[in-house]
């Protein structure tokens, strides 16, 4: 009987060994819930009535490639590449320019749901690293039905037609659902 | 001996299975700590001595809802209805303007607690969807005393007196204590 | 037999409890990953061609404090002090002034790696109270080689030499590791 309390013992000490390892350094999870959506800009150059993007600050002289410029956008997102489909969500946020030698820009936006799939918001903040073909920005927060949600959301471009359009996909992949 | 040693063997599996279903869709669970605080504007249109916040971009064409206006702050934070309690926090940060229909914000924004009760700072972005009473936004990081806190922050609009002063209750629910 | 059964369920139902309790109020963790890194702002008064900084919106008339001024950046990051290292990553995002009494700035950026040790970016927030000899700011996600990341970045002023050149230590710990 003391043997099997000692084994008991000692396989809850083990047991919560390997929770705390796992919390230290933990396996790469599959995703708990994944979304494919389609970013839509229109830029604000020919058609304001139109336009969903807004320059707020001019390019500042370091470089050619926008440094310093900010957007506000206030986009559609849709679940295809149809930026004419039904809205599945909007994307609210800003870009702007942040580097000297090349096109890149940092991302800080929400994703805004509000249809009979998903109520609720995620936060994105990140690299888009326009010069990848893939480039993947964070998820760092979530409420609603995306309640306290965290994972990664990998941007590509889908199609650039200057400033007047450009198309991103975003691939969103949680990893901590509750 | 064996039978028991299998025994063992299965539950530790059964109970690692059960952590890792855990750790991918998980219980939502109850706030580990909660803090009802009050954020006082003052705006600066008519008194810069007492001014808290100020405009730094212009309003665009796009739409009537000021969109791309960026204000950056600096207000005290008490924990009752009054501006002229004593202050138990600083809100520091910035909030814009990103819907062309309607008046909606995004916020990014620090809090900043230096008193005998908490020392430490609060991480928050989210959208404040200004026609809702209650929206959420996201706690994505803490320090100091709030080290490594997530958690959902309910903001709710509490008086509204024009440009020269508002008033948001921010219900802080985090979920996430060390 | 039947009594190793209840012992074997009562000791998993332990465990749960545990682990529950653990991811309600956990035990502040060890990092399990450190990195001191220092990055090197040149800023954009006198040389264009090296500046790394620029200033993206006009100081406000709240205070004396540079209160509402945007700076944009893109700064090579070294690990040891010296500006002409190899950079080991580049930092990409912006700061701006929040305080009307005192310097203080918010910060908001990705380090963004792309060596032979680390592929991918960090995605940090924080505020930046340059007074404190020490300031914490959140790491709030990571991708590629630092997948889903969270943990603490401590700023301390390396050297300041005005606004042509200063440098911060970064001193990066991970607490949530892939």
């Amino acid at each position: 009987m003391q043997g099997f309390i000692h084994k008991a013992a000692s396989s809850i000490l083990f047991i919560v060994l390997v929770v705390q390892a796992v919390s230290a350094y933990k396996k790469r999870p599959e995703p708990c819930k994944r979304l494919v959506l389609y970013y839509h800009v229109l830029f604000d150059g020919t058609n304001e009535a139109n336009a969903t993007s807004a320059i707020v600050s001019n390019i500042t002289k370091l470089g050619d490639f926008n440094f310093g410029q900010f957007v506000v956008f206030d986009d559609p997102m849709t679940d295809d590449h149809h930026l004419l489909s039904p809205p599945v969500a909007r994307a609210q946020g800003f870009y702007f320019y942040n580097m000297k030698t090349t096109y890149n820009a940092g991302f800080a936006y929400k994703l805004i749901f509000n249809s009979s799939d998903y109520k609720g918001t995620l936060n994105l903040m990140g690299a888009d690293i326009i010069a990848q073909e893939a480039r993947d920005i964070s998820v760092v927060g979530g409420t609603g039905d995306f309640f306290m949600a965290r994972g990664i959301c990998t941007l590509r471009t889908d199609t650039f037609q200057g400033n007047a359009y450009f198309r991103l996909q975003m691939d969103i992949k949680l990893y901590e659902c509750y």
